[in-house]
């Protein structure tokens, strides 16, 4: 039996009209996928190149050359299809699908009989294809083949890049699975589980569904397959060198799935693989695979996340640090992890329509995901801690990793493109259904049309979110019910049904109303936004002593450009004093925190130490801005999240 | 001119009796200085061969085998012959006396004609010495070798290892020096420059002074030495590895050391380095040489200084880190730089009798040095923290080099040896003589004998230091000054001669008594030691919020056997509900704080955040242990200085 009880909107049926949203979609449209197509071209002045179109045309046999870039490099590509495939769908531009459709064809080009496509082993070791899928990242290629493949054909409705996708996983299929003679193998690093529930959901072909069960049920049984893998390579690693053993951890296969309790490892492959393992359960009504994902959720969401929704606290392996260590200064917390997290989120609710999975997907996407890009789309962050010392990225190994400001793009080739699918897709995030009710996840100014028992349903959102709680709906007639999140941070609300107040049922963070709706009813939901000052649980020692500002969903930092340096002299004791303003310098529209603080006086004296005398502040104001918008402008020598109080 | 206005008694002349120091040289002389024989003779069961004795009887043709240990591994030997030497100062001990004879006999052999000693080159590399004092510790060897010579010879009056010493070092003179044909070069690792000057001023030979001087202000200059070696390398580097260049900061030859204003890199390296550096300078009268080791003694004491003495801030090349840069969890503060330290601290008290100098000596004496060995003397830390929670050790990168247990002696060669001639020799620290003046700069329970213009001067000391402030003094007669040193955590004293009030001219931290003193003057001094909040300069923003608890020099700590866990949930409100209390349970006559804190209480519900409400606290009972005495007891899961206030 199926768990997946809410199942949300395809794409088609959301457009997305917000002041928020839509500047970062228009953003992702004329700033990213542009500009990631000239870098998967060569194109970009200054850059090293990126070889991954070339790398096709080669193993196309239409252009001499060596392969170039990483291994995973076809990746780009693929992900550059699936955010254009976005695009598409937000807004016609038949340029950008005639330039897509050349790309598909050349990977046609590419493919090879069988329906190998992989440009690294078909350049470069084409004897060695399928003997390492702890490092090369063949199934992970594989898997954004068919997301993008997936999107593509939901976009446009052609069903060629499709094609090329299934021969490949019908190559896949016949090399991986159960069976004597088959690798009994999983992808070091999972993608392709997730991308095989996204294409099942299109094809309905159960060999689909039935290599992705079989590669989440057997990562991490014994006989372990990379121990057998690394054995037979007679531990050579991919790169030459030679290998003791595997770090099972960092990959998430150091236990089966479903003995798995506590996230460790690489963030991005623990989001992805989680992702996938929970569409799986949704699908087969795995309740012990579903009950395993809650586990893990937990874990991440309540023990191993930041305030921002970063995951993957360090730097060593990308990956989570363990429970309750959340370092600020030190924190990796990788653009992709967030968005992985979104995926996962994503997946948990269509099993359990429940707020805590909205409300960690809703702080995800305004605070930990976006902050990986500058407002103005062309720069971008891996990591994003929650307090940055300009001297102290430059100076001090533990937070060598952090930059203060964001590079260009040629110096990193992962996160771009995935907020690119993101924002690109954020539509299909807001809405789903549930037998009889819409459920709004999301407020984010949309229209919609819904497929529900009593017939197509269309409901339009209007607001200024996240910069104000009041939100109003046009519903078009039916008898449904209308489930509203109503956000953890939202102490009360109020909720009108055609100008007169609503009571609804509240359900699992929801507000439900369920009725005979007529066409052009209004719901208006209005939900104070006052600043809140959160403190962190006692166990998060990092935290102790200090608040971070919210409002809303919004997550609040303070920079060195407004209030200067030495923010950690600076104390937060009247918390009454803080007022939110708009402020459209750096946002249209964008709210940010102005108030009082007390910051510790420079010592006259040179002394490092000495004994507490009056300890002398003096009065300051202070501004804090949105997480996410955090160097955008020049000044950038220090951040901070978490302000002592 | 000699700048040197303020020469230290020799080891000879003063006896230590002293309740804390006493114990600690028991230790020394009982449990490091015979484990030591024992590791490098490499009869440590369970232990890694230390290989040291070995190598040098294969180098002596005594027996046949292979190099093995590190290429530094011969100084572990000259350590272990200085410390037996100040032993021997100690009290007599004929066995040891002829195991060391033994020892030097077998250098003897060892040596080469032309008065070679290191057996890494003599049986691995016989063709490549000389050719790599950028990685390969020839000159560091040769360092350690000397000052184990001037050692011995001051405890033992022979000859025999001075001589093996002065050979090697007349070979290193005929290689190395500004002529035509010599290398212009200098160690990677300084220790040699230091030991020069400890020769020098017992043999008085020019040439001793004069290589020294060379290779301090050779040092860092254009065209640069380990440039030019490394390119006569062709870029193999001591491991076999190829080579770009040379990272300069990390071992200070990145300026002229006079051009150094901020101390950077190895801390070992740089506290050796202005070491020998402080005391050319005393014996030259060189004042610019003078003013460069004021300057980067500031920096380090007064930007790069933890409150326990350590320095060295990050693993990263156990390295300084930047100014006001002192992350507690991550600190690396190795003990060999606390210890290196001790040493420079006393080359600038030999300048300028100033108790900011000896001040730093004492913090370091008392907190970041013997935090380095467990009482019972078998455990050592490298690395010395100021605050460690063992989880993180165990699974955090950031702190992955932090150990929540001293391990064993065979871990670690550099740190124990290092603390037991620091032990050993602390006798040499008390006093000085500066014209007519007698310097007492530590208080350590002793007798001394002093030449001073009116002839031989006898000094007795006793207290109950650093638990009590009382110090007592007796004295024979002759016209002279008596400097007490009045440590800067003395808010106030009270000195008296033979029972009556006295007025002494404070100058530069030394309370100064100059009259005719008689046999048996009594001189009592009364330094009130109240439990001490201190607090951190606002630059060190790590500190903010936060204290840290003294009493007289000692800095005490929070550990989780006395306290639980979660000491970050603590925070100390009443300060004066702190009190002294004597506790020998971990040290006899030793003085723990205890007093009340408040404890933020765990969360009832799971959230990892949520608006700050009522900060529901709990008042907690605590005790604060003398830093340098954590990790004595099973149960160390948990350590913390500064404490939230």
């Amino acid at each position: 039996m199926r768990l997946a009880t809410n199942e949300f909107l395809p794409l088609k049926n959301v457009k997305i009209d917000d002041g928020f949203w839509g500047k970062y979609q228009k953003t992702a449209i004329e700033q990213i996928i542009p500009y990631q197509w000239r870098a998967i071209n060569d194109l970009v002045p200054d850059a090293e190149p990126s070889h991954a179109i070339k790398n096709l045309r080669v193993a196309a046999g239409l252009e001499e050359g060596e392969f170039g870039g990483y291994v995973f490099q076809d990746s780009d590509v693929y992900k550059w299809l699936e955010a254009a495939a976005y695009r598409l769908t937000i807004a016609p531009d038949p340029e950008l699908e005639k330039t897509a459709d050349g790309v598909i064809e050349l990977m046609e080009k590419a493919q090879e009989d069988d329906g190998y496509l992989m440009t690294y082993f078909q350049i470069k070791e084409p004897d060695k294809k399928f003997t390492n899928l702890l490092d090369c990242h063949e199934l992970y290629c594989a898997g954004h083949m068919v997301e993008a493949a997936v999107a593509y054909r939901e976009a446009t409705g052609k069903d060629r890049l499709l094609n090329i996708a299934l021969r490949f996983v019908a190559l896949i299929e016949s090399k991986i699975g159960p069976e004597e003679g088959k690798l009994h193998g999983y992808p070091g690093h999972p993608e392709l589980e997730l991308a095989l529930m996204r294409l099942y959901a299109i094809t309905g072909d159960e060999r689909h569904k039935k290599l992705c069960e079989y590669m989440i049920n057997a990562r991490g049984t014994e006989p372990h397959f990379f121990d057998g893998e690394l054995k037979r390579r007679k531990g050579i690693n991919m790169w030459g060198g030679y290998q003791e053993r595997v770090d099972k951890r960092y990959n998430q296969s150091h236990k089966p799935i479903r003995e798995q309790t506590v996230a460790v490892g690489h963030s991005v492959r623990a989001g992805y693989l989680f992702t996938g393992a929970a569409a799986l359960a949704a699908e087969n009504g795995d309740e012990s695979l579903k009950k395993a994902m809650e586990v893990l959720w937990n874990d991440i969401t309540l023990k191993q996340m930041y305030i921002t929704g970063g995951v993957g606290a360090q730097v060593h392996g990308e990956a989570f640090s363990f429970d309750y260590h959340l370092p600020n200064d030190s924190a990796y917390n990788e653009t992709c992890a967030a968005i992985a997290m979104v995926f996962f989120a994503r997946q948990m609710l269509r099993m359990e329509p429940s707020g805590r999975y909205a409300d960690v997907m809703e702080r995800l996407i305004y605070n930990a995901t976006i902050s990986g890009m500058s407002l103005d789309g062309r720069h971008f962050f891996y990591t994003n801690p929650l307090s940055m010392w300009e001297e102290a990225t430059k100076k001090a190994g533990i937070c060598g990793h952090i930059r203060s400001k964001r590079p260009g793009w040629f110096g990193c080739a992962c996160c771009p493109p995935n907020l690119a699918r993101m924002i690109t897709s954020l539509g299909s995030y807001i809405y789903s259904v549930g037998g009889d009710t819409l459920y709004t996840h999301l407020y984010v100014g949309s229209e919609a049309e819904a497929d529900l028992p009593c017939g197509k349903v269309r409901i339009a959102q209007k607001g200024n979110y996240p910069w104000d709680g009041k939100i109003s709906l046009r519903l078009s007639g039916g008898r449904y019910a209308l489930a509203l999140r109503i956000p953890s941070w939202a102490r009360g609300f109020k909720l009108k049904v055609n100008g007169l107040a609503a009571r609804p049922e509240m359900k699992d963070g929801y507000a439900v109303i369920r009725r005979e709706w007529h066409d052009d009813d209004s719901v208006t939901l209005d939900m104070p936004m006052p600043v809140e000052f959160i403190e962190a649980n006692p166990l998060a020692r990092e935290d102790n002593g200090r608040v971070a500002l919210m409002r809303g969903p919004v997550v609040y930092c303070f920079e060195s450009a407004d209030n200067g340096d030495r923010l950690d002299a600076l104390r937060v004791a009247d918390f009454s004093s803080f007022a939110a303003e708009r402020d459209d310098s750096l946002f249209e529209g964008a709210v940010v925190l102005r108030g009082k603080a007390l910051r510790r006086l420079p010592w006259e004296s040179g002394e490092l130490y000495r004994p507490v005398g009056a300890d002398a502040e003096e009065e300051a104001a202070v501004t804090a801005i949105p997480y996410a918008f955090w160097d955008n402008r020049d000044d950038t020598r220090e951040m901070l999240v978490w302000i002592r109080k």
